[in-house]
């Protein structure tokens, strides 16, 4: 499986996945024109424009992230249960992030105007909260196991600093704990970020 | 099971859900005081105190309009392929709408300044020519089969009127095909939207 990404992206999500997965993959960067680290055009591999974008080895494209995480989820067996409350609760998580912080990034990242800032400041305190409370002492978001859901989490607490909000005292904890993670520690290094 | 929602907003993909999936359920609004049609304080139910939420008849809430699709298809077996090709798009469709449609109705939901409706109008024709060149002359968006991502996008596109674009020809009579569909009428019927 290929994984189109660029380095510190959301696409690091996946990548922590699939190592924590045990899947095989190779990892291909995208350059400001468009052209994959193998000399492709991206955007006839992914019209959509952005990543994470998996091709898996027979061609098929996916996109989406949480569809990313979920398919390297179901396809390994591992990081999320087949059924049963935890089941819900790493999807709901993985939506939650995707819709109430990923996109709260935006003005951030795109430098978008003041009051914009200000409205997604609040907004993600609002959502850090909300997974504050979720996670209260458990080892991870969701329980005391590692699901997709902490994939997730862990790229939206590194990108966090960048939007000048303060992480609640057990996520920042967490952040520290998931940061000497093995998985965490290739895929960051993988990406140059060591 | 109770889904607690507001008349024509996206928990009517929900809604239509639960009638295509033939599970049964009861209808719950909630006021501008955030109480519930039963008498409730629905922050203590969704403390994120947005719906769609679902309640299970053991009392379990589950939110995240995704998540609550995935869990009516999985719970009844319809709307959504165990595995195969057509599983993971439906699941990135679902994705894909609610990172780039739905988040991007939020500045005419909510009257946001005019650079923002601007720049929100040009993402929503990208995603919307996106999703039309995947169903093409399909009866559905992603097949000649119904899933959930149809349930979704059905509102998403009741609500695009409302952004001010105008729709792909083919999502235009798609919605107009869907609206006659007896899960539709019927969902429409009880919000009181007939
Ligand atoms: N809906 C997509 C959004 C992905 C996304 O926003 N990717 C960003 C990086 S975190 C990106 O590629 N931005 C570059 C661009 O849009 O050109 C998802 O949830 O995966
Ligand atoms: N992340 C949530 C967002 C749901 C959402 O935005 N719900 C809107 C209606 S379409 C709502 O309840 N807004 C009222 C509010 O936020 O107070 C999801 O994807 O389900």
């Amino acid at each position: 499986m290929n994984l189109f990404y660029y380095p510190a992206a959301c696409s690091l999500a996946d990548h922590i996945a699939l190592v924590e997965a045990g899947l095989s993959y190779k990892l291909l960067s995208i350059d400001h024109e468009k052209k994959t680290e193998d000399g492709r055009d991206f955007l006839s591999i992914n019209p959509k424009g952005y990543i994470p974008t998996l091709e898996m080895d027979d061609g098929t494209i996916l996109t989406e992230n949480q569809t990313i995480l979920t398919y390297i989820a179901e396809r390994s067996g591992k990081l999320l249960p087949k059924d049963g409350l935890l089941r819900w609760r790493t999807l709901e998580a993985l939506a939650f992030m995707s819709s109430e912080i990923h996109g709260n990034y935006n003005p951030f990242f795109r430098d978008y105007p003041e009051p914009e800032k200000v409205r997604a400041r609040e907004k993600l305190r609002k959502a850090f909260a909300i997974l504050s409370g979720q996670m209260g002492d458990q080892s991870f978001l969701l329980s005391d196991e590692v699901t997709i859901a902490d994939c997730y989490l862990f790229w939206a607490l590194m990108a966090a600093p960048r939007s000048g909000i303060e992480l609640p005292e057990n996520l920042g904890n967490y952040f520290d704990r998931m940061k000497v993670r093995p998985s965490v520690i290739r895929a960051l290094a993988e990406e140059g970020l060591g």
